[in-house]
């Protein structure tokens, strides 16, 4: 594939235009979406129209003549388009952890008597953090880490969750979520999975998988901006006797009674804790726009062809890499993840040049393609970077191995 | 007093230029900071900053570049110069209802054996429901609620934690924040603060009366926008053996080395879960600036002159209302609270005129005095309103009558 060929990708593409709907330097090829989506156009009018209009002027009075109190069941609909959820199954707040912490604390409760939580080692580490917290506080829950290959046989009775992350964050490796779910049903647990880094790049079909909970990020491919409010899937079936530990006034069935007995509210608003960020909520409410009109199977076929086309060129042209991500793109989410003992200097070598991916320890080079944004000439432009980078061995410079706080 | 005497009070007042800090439309007279603090004009530029450059350009590495990996301590630190805490004492993120379920499921982790917190019938419900909820899953836990005066007495060794909101929602009434912590001690208990109406408006001297937890919220007195970041208080002496419920990863030790095993972090990081709201942070560190220079004692003087002026207004020339919140300034929140049975449409006639306080189940009229930008001809003019209101009997018109979704 040359150059000439990538660009006749984007020009026969039917999501290119989608691009413009980004603020995206000129030069800049962002291959991180998967950490930070980036920021919509129509994002900045929207929220300095809720600060300047709804908060500044309309005030408290906001909460009703600008809708606010909606909010988290709105996004949360629009969300659900993408994920194959009915539009009350879903709800916007909080973060992806804490959400965690109330899912997997309410399948507890739906499953008494059943002690253990089932997940994989190598999990996105705060899904794991969250259980072992959990433990600490609900005495007698274990948690089982077992490798996926051993997933099947570990699901017995003594099972109440089993709890994944859909994409694997470092390697892109996908689980088959409804093959998971139905083995984890057949012994009677439940399962949470994770959509971090699925929802809004892959087609993701939970209800089609009949899945009972999920939670995911609203800062990676939906573009909500840093720290934008995360998500929570409860199932239609199990959302009369879900129980949030998380009792906070707005998951209240009355929150402006202001009574003193917790009573919790219909459907997924008692998932809801305390009061919502309006502010990150109207920013992702505006970015999930980005999406209107869009197939997600579209987004998907761009997703895996981009992957496809990074995998081929890094193969032909970068001897030295080693790939830690699924070479089938079925199995693979949107990302390519390459493996370097010098990963680290290398990606920072890479962002010097305007090729934006990260790094993930000990030994991987992650970059994210987000189909709304990132083109065909992108993933060669940045492989012909890459080649540079090995070539030149930039990533020797001193600077390049100073370790930041966040990498 | 005259409208005349007012204005004079305002001419002569330290603080009156703080006011301009603030977007406040002409003709408004807003009294329900208690609610949603005014929009600081500092926000509008550094929103749309950290929207524009450190997201929409900066992208990934604004967590570096733009220091968004330290704004929770950042925040945190400028909050604690407000309540008498050390720098390295407070948190910013979350809302106020998950930090309360950190902090109390942490207070009965410090004190081993006991089963029992206490706090106040009618304290704020999203307080008393946390609570419920962490008792739903901690099995022994038990909540004791007794009526303000038998607190001392209900103090006793089973007690692991004693749990006020400082300044009551509904009637301003002030807890002694130093006798109660001090009783609390002397049975072996901790006792946890609920600043949210007290933070930014009143003299708090957390270290001063020896508290040993504090929560509070970042949208009421503190300015930060709908929804805004609350914060977390853990005294230094019990910050190394504190233990948070929801070890999410930005609570790790080393979040970015993405290991398996929860370590908590230094200090008050391990009081952080997930991704804290960038936006919500950066809106919350903004509007904190208009309280640079200025004294807590002359925000606090300012906002007991406001109340006097209200109550002896009302008692001349309102005799159909009662008082619900203290006579005496020094035990009175930042806020004047009044009664009458058609509250609620004498509310909403009010804030037809453009006084916009609030109604608090079953009969209070609620006024919350932001002492940075409320002048004292505000409340002169508001007890005019409210005489016409009541006069014309104004609050008889049906629309006064429809209950809003939030009110």
């Amino acid at each position: 594939m040359t150059r000439e060929e990538a660009l006749a990708l984007d020009r026969a593409d039917p999501l290119a235009s989608r691009r413009d709907l980004f603020e995206l330097e000129e030069g800049l090829i962002y291959l991180d979406g998967n950490s930070l989506g980036a920021l919509p156009k129509a994002v900045k009018g929207r929220l300095a129209e809720a600060v300047e209009a709804e908060w500044g002027r309309g005030l408290i009075r906001s909460w009703n003549d600008a809708n606010w109190i909606d909010l988290p069941s709105r996004v949360g609909a629009r969300i659900a388009a993408l994920i194959g959820a009915a539009p009350d199954e879903v709800i916007a707040a909080d973060s992806t952890s804490v959400n965690l912490f109330k899912l997997a604390a309410g399948a507890m409760a739906l499953r008494p008597g059943r002690k253990v939580i089932l997940s994989e080692p190598g999990n996105f580490p705060t899904d794991l953090y969250i259980l072992q917290g959990l433990g600490q506080f609900m005495p007698g829950i274990e948690l089982r880490l077992v490798e996926p290959g051993g997933l099947p046989d570990a699901l017995d009775d003594s099972v109440a969750l089993l709890l994944l992350t859909h994409a694997h964050y470092k390697t892109g490796q996908l689980h088959d979520m409804k093959a998971l779910t139905t083995w984890a049903h057949e012994v009677g647990a439940l399962a949470l999975w994770d959509l971090s880094h699925s929802a809004g790049a892959l087609e993701v079909d939970l209800n089609g998988a009949n899945a009972d909970l999920a939670v995911g990020c609203g800062y990676k491919y939906l573009n909500g901006g840093p720290g934008a409010p995360a998500f929570a899937f409860v199932a239609r079936r199990h959302q009369a006797d879900f129980q949030s530990p998380l009792t906070g006034w707005m998951g209240h069935a009355a929150p402006f009674a202001f009574s003193d007995d917790y009573v919790p509210g219909q459907g997924m608003l008692r998932a809801l804790c305390g009061t919502p960020s309006v502010l990150g909520l109207t920013a992702l409410e505006a970015a999930l726009t980005a999406f209107d009109g869009v197939a997600m199977s579209a987004l998907r076929a761009k997703s895996r062809a981009l992957g496809d086309l990074f995998l081929d060129l890094v193969e032909e042209r970068c001897p030295g890499l080693g790939v830690a991500c699924p070479r089938d793109s079925a199995k693979r989410g949107s990302q390519v993840s390459l493996t370097h003992p010098n990963g680290y200097p290398i990606v920072q070598a890479l962002i010097a040049r305007g090729v934006v991916g990260d790094f993930r320890a000990p030994d991987v080079l992650r970059f994210g393609l987000t189909p709304l944004y990132a083109r065909y000439v992108d993933v060669w432009d940045a492989v012909e970077h890459l080649v540079q980078v090995m070539a030149r061995e930039e990533w020797r410079e001193p600077r390049f191995n100073q370790v930041a706080a966040v990498t």
